[in-house]
């Protein structure tokens, strides 16, 4: 095991550089003053040059093909065949991408970045399109530059969904669009009217915070580990599985932005606190893909946090805190605000349902201009008229349209599909939960997360990416993924609230 | 000039990782959850390890030696010769410690420092004494690594002071000593009582953040490229001139310790701040020594944030945001207040006056420990003594003695003399630049610092490292250090004070 020793103390190093990269961009969005901004680029374009560096010399290679044989006794499972198993892909897929393009992409970004920003600020996407189309070039050569068999799509998912092919998320997709679409319909015709007025009023920021801290805490995150931050575009990011740190925005009029967001970021941080310390330092201690790494996030917050259960059990301290704003309220029909579903421009302040639509109108768009089939300068009028046919929505201005995203600043179509996969994943999670420790539904109707975690942790969070999203999912719910669970779970809870 | 050019990509490259390290350090105090440390302490080491080897390399020396050659007829003021100058210098400083002491120096400073805490709060120096006696090895031990002429203890202070000698700063001193310990004698016996009691109240910290940090913007700190924490023990830091960050701490039942805490380190921050553009990204956009860098805060402290033009016209604001606190009290009483003089046990809660014997204090044992004149396990009684001589005090427990301060957790011998030198430096700076230009003392007298603060950018922050700081004390006030412009300072505002 010599060759694997050294592939390990390797493998320390990378990790450390790949880590504190975390730390640069964490606290250019915490912290940094506006000024610090050409300082901190270049001190992360030396950093990752570096890191870049020592994880493709052929040094490190070598050490891989020697592990792979000094291991490959060893079972599937186990942290050394794992870790030669993730490290061989991770150095296939680096070896590829030239050291020129590593620049150019990280280039764009920053300019794209900052076009966009204005462009957004502006409404006008015409002050974006050159960038756009640059972004697309991009995400085209990065495909040819990994290749592909079937979709040069699949050559960019697969950096955020490890082996997940386009038209299987085409088809995981369109399937619960058959479902979702007649269902949110319903719901939208329904007679029930649900009020949520009363999360709009003023809710003073430190007050949220004292709450949404006590209630991060309630659910599992681990202060002694963690941090909460403000900052525009919330995050979770981690320095190591024992300093996870989550991000969150807050606005004063509007309860939902700073609460539910910690619930979400906090989801993330479970997952990542919740991490093997058997996998520590090294690539295995990491989620094994965006789109698992959402179904945490998204299950802490809509099916944990946005449960009667939970509100029933946290209502009266939330209401202690803010008792002239919700004295008229009480637990079901906060529940019931909180929940409320309603056709809207902005992705991030969609609804459970109506937000996997947002998801599918993006993916959409993206095969059709990484395929050709779309011109950058044609973005607006195919977003508009997605957005007419699966919201009724008639987009105005294109800061509540084609330019609301950060996402399309850089080379990264194939991220967006993950939000949606998140969803799915985590209802069959859930599902398989429930149905494998019946107390893990007595326990949330009581509003009571821990048995459900303590269950996660088991199964999802301390595997690290031992194995690929498949892989786990077919390893903790003995079938591949599909939208029914998701379906089950939304019509029983949205039925009853929409009284349908 | 390919060479120089080829010094200055490497230089870059080392600046970079050199400021990370800086971020790594500065974040670990401001924001790390407690269970980040082991994460942390790892990637300091690596990052440190790697810019060691590359700063060490062989290459790296070979293109300071070639741009030499190529830079031999340019000016000594020049960027590219006082550049080479100084590598040359920090280079041939940095091979002479070996990997095996930098890795052991670091592990002593990680188990002394954690042991420090405990024996500080146990207030038992017994349990430190083990981690005092290695630490005055380990000085031993470097400072014959770094190898000397005269003295061991000139090899330690050259890394604060460079080019400056212990017989030096023994003369200055004692010189200081003679003149300052009558002065300070007569004011303790003043019969003048100066009330400072309003200081002890509650003032709410939120309220104190306001005030310090609108009074730190009107001296000049720039908070587009600044940035105001809150720490255990205050400093300031840089990660590039246009990232300066300062640190505060803040206790609601006294005022001075946040509001010239702040006025302190963003006296530090004006310096980096001021560092010239040229400079960027090389070794020399520096301060060029410690004692120069504490000239500059305990300057902006001192010299101008307890000043009476000062608080003339800044206590109608504070007053304003105070007003139930302070309502009995006027600007005079207050500027008399924040300038009593007392014998105090800790050193970083001294009266102007009185600091420097806590200095004088911390030199002699340094030099009476490195030399072998004073055992660790005699340093308790012999700081006891040394306190009740220039103090009167009578030391009742080691938490209020010897383990006062973090510094001897380091093998950081020739740190604390650089405290009194910026006290000396600030006033031969102040004296000069009054001199060169009227209008300073008048603009002091009308509590602005903007003339000085010009003086001081043209003078002393805009050079960087380009000279050491003898060469800068003399090229800025034609004559070298003494402790005669300090003292003229201090007679000249505590007779007044005082009625002496």
């Amino acid at each position: 095991m010599k060759s694997f020793q050294s592939l390990l103390v390797k493998m320390h190093e990378i990790y450390d550089l790949a880590k504190i990269l975390k730390l640069l961009n964490w606290d250019k969005e915490v912290n940094m003053p506006v000024g610090g901004l050409e300082s901190r680029s270049q001190q992360i374009a030396t950093l990752s040059r570096l890191k870049h560096t020592l994880f493709t010399s052929s040094e490190f290679g070598d050490l891989i093909e020697q592990s792979k044989l000094e291991t490959i006794s060893f079972p599937y499972e186990s942290f050394e065949a794992s870790l030669v198993r993730c490290l061989k892909k991770s150095y296939e897929k680096a070896k590829k991408l030239s050291v020129d393009f590593v620049n150019r992409e990280a280039d764009l970004s920053s300019r794209a970045r900052f076009a966009w920003a204005k462009a957004r600020q502006a409404s006008d996407y015409s002050q974006y399109q050159p960038f756009m189309q640059e972004v697309i070039e991009a995400c085209r050569e990065k495909a040819e530059l990994y290749g592909y068999e079937e979709n040069a799509y699949d050559a960019l998912l697969d950096n955020y969904e490890t082996d997940t092919k386009t038209k299987e998320v085409a088809l995981i997709l369109d399937n619960l669009k058959k479902d979702l679409v007649p269902f949110l319909e319903m719901i939208l015709k329904s007679k029930r009217l649900v009020d949520d007025s009363f999360l709009y009023q003023k809710f003073p920021i430190e007050k949220q915070k004292e709450f949404a801290i006590q209630i991060s805490k309630s659910i599992g995150y681990d202060y002694q580990r963690g941090h909460l931050g403000t900052v525009v575009h919330p995050f979770c990011t981690s320095f190591g599985k024992d300093d996870v740190r989550i991000t969150s925005r807050w606005n004063e009029n509007f309860l939902n932005a700073g609460l539910f967001g910690v619930l979400h970021e906090s989801g993330h941080g479970l997952y990542e606190q919740g991490l093997d310390d058997t996998l520590k330092r090294t690539d295995l201690c990491s989620a094994t893909s965006l789109g698992i790494h959402e179904s945490q996030s998204r299950m802490n917050e809509n099916m944990v946090g946005r449960s009667l259960g939970f509100w029933q059990k946290n209502f009266p301290l939330l209401q202690s805190i803010f008792p002239e704003q919700l004295q008229a309220v009480d637990a079901n029909s906060f529940y019931c605000g909180v929940n409320k579903v309603k056709a809207s421009f902005i992705r991030v302040e969609a609804d459970e349902l109506s937000y996997n639509l947002h998801i599918l109108l993006r993916f959409e768009l993206e095969l059709a201009m990484l395929s050709g089939n779309l011109a950058a300068k044609d973005l607006p009028e195919a977003w508009n008229e997605k957005m007419a046919k699966y919201l009724g929505l008639k987009v105005e201005k294109d800061s509540q349209g084609c330019l609301q995203d950060v996402h399309w600043t850089r080379a990264g179509f194939g991220y967006f599909p993950t939000y949606t996969l998140g969803n799915l994943y985590a209802a069959q999670f859930l599902e398989a939960a429930q149905s494998q420790n019946r107390e893990i539904m007595e326990d949330l109707r009581n509003g009571n997360n821990q048995s459900l975690l303590q269950w996660l942790r088991v199964n999802i969070h301390s595997h690290g990416k031992k194995f690929t999203p498949k892989e786990l999912v077919h390893k903790v719910t003995s079938k591949p993924l599909t939208p029914d669970p998701f379906m089950k779970y939304v019509r029983k809870k949205y039925s009853l609230i929409y009284d349908i």
